[in-house]
């Protein structure tokens, strides 16, 4: 692909983000219809328009490519390219006021993420992943997309989004990576993800992650210098095992991956 | 009391919360000495260096009133009026740079608290109480302090800031009330009783809190339209239980103290 193609699809991008912002802000803190949907998730206004509007982005300025969204299904399946949009993850942090949640951009070329945006529309932090080049990060509060480095899981800040996620996996091997770790902190969906790559954060480790949760992170982590892959240390795929595990610093990974292997095995940590 | 003393005293409150601000908002994010104290918390340089700018303030500026920080322990103790101070509210927020901790700046006279302040140093969100009158709020993200209605536990959010705080506690009854809410979020801190304030969290029962993180609380949350008691629902004290119960809306309360009492019978909920 030429710098050029990635470039413009860059650019498509940078709007689809801005326009789901406009749409999304007004809501937050809003009263909000919020519609429980079969897995009880909260699905809000701002979710649905957000997707809606990326959508309509995408079939003005690519509509050769396909596009994927939880809201709305699949569309142009068989395009070698395919958009993945998450309007607002961590919909419970949007729900119960907190800026803490984000919208997710990510553009796959035959099922490989090569482009990746976290947006948090209130507080107006971005992060931008492209293949191949430094993550580039925007924010009124300051931060660099670089991850730092540490080298032992005994100095590593660990962090989940919820132990209820965790309920819904074999998660021995979690509670071992917890009780090696220096420090857990809970919460953050996608912006966690953007912590760790400014080195806030070490360690992220979860489980019951859909494609369109970590398909965005990819870029964004690996051009700051972290590593991203399944539990097992395998590349994050389409149809793999919905785990995720990404670190800062890559000497911590293959740490991390024999620590969660124990959820495989069934050995037991206490 | 005269409303203008009371006024002075929150005038003198707001140029605390400005400093505190100030000291704290250039470490966000920054590489931090993060000192470890015995119970393992983590303190940072904001932390120490606000609450010593407080207290200067209020060497100066009420030199009679007794104050009483995390970090410098306790001076004119025999005063009635009394200053709790807890500038990093939330440090493992602060330390993985999640703009969701706060500084807490509380006035009592004798033991009862009467001015309460929360900011949020690094989005600029202030909350401010003063017994007897309406919780002001003021943010660039929006927002008014007003509690919403939720007249039954099913239809309510409940948070609470990590299943950790927990196990320092009978927590039976803390079960069976995440069982009959209708969402839990993790998470937030003093920040989370500030959107139970903006009517975002219908419910937060924690536990192992210190004086200094729930007095700035009382004055914000009763003059959302909230309650706030210990789980049992007498009156918070500084020589109480440690638990914290706050509500958003009062019908909720008695459920919540009947739930949260199956804690004290050893009463199991599954």
């Amino acid at each position: 692909m030429k710098p050029e193609a990635l470039d413009h699809y860059l650019s498509v991008a940078t709007m689809m983000a801005d326009a789901a912002r406009c749409v999304i802000r007004p809501w937050f803190r809003a009263p909000l219809a919020v519609v429980d949907k079969a897995d009880s998730s909260p699905v809000t206004i701002a979710d649905r328009t957000a997707e809606r509007v990326m959508r309509a982005i995408l079939a003005e300025r690519l509509p050769d490519h396909g596009v994927f969204g939880e809201e709305f299904g699949l569309e142009n399946e068989q395009a070698d390219y395919r958009w993945l949009l998450d309007p607002v993850d961590g919909t419970r942090s949007f729900v119960t006021g907190r800026p803490v949640f984000g919208t997710l951009i990510a553009l796959l070329k035959n099922g490989v993420p090569i482009l990746g945006v976290i947006d948090q529309a209130v507080t107006q932090e971005r992060w931008v992943g492209v293949a191949g080049r430094l993550t580039q990060f925007a924010s009124p509060f300051g931060g660099q997309a670089v991850t730092r480095h540490c080298a032992t899981l005994a100095q590593a800040e660990l962090s989940c989004t919820s132990p209820e996620m965790l309920e819904l996996a074999p998660h021995d091997g979690w509670k071992a990576l917890k009780n090696a770790a220096k420090r857990m902190t809970w919460g953050g969906d996608c912006y966690a993800y953007g912590l760790l790559a400014l080195g806030q954060i070490d360690i992220i480790a979860e489980c019951d992650m859909n494609p369109w949760d970590w398909a965005a992170l990819v870029p964004v982590i690996e051009g700051a210098g972290g590593r991203i892959t399944a539990w097992d240390g395998s590349a994050l795929r389409y149809d793999g095992d919905r785990t995720v595990l990404a670190v800062g610093d890559a000497k911590l990974h293959a740490k991390a991956v024999e620590m969660l292997a124990q959820s495989n095995t069934g050995k037991s940590s206490t």
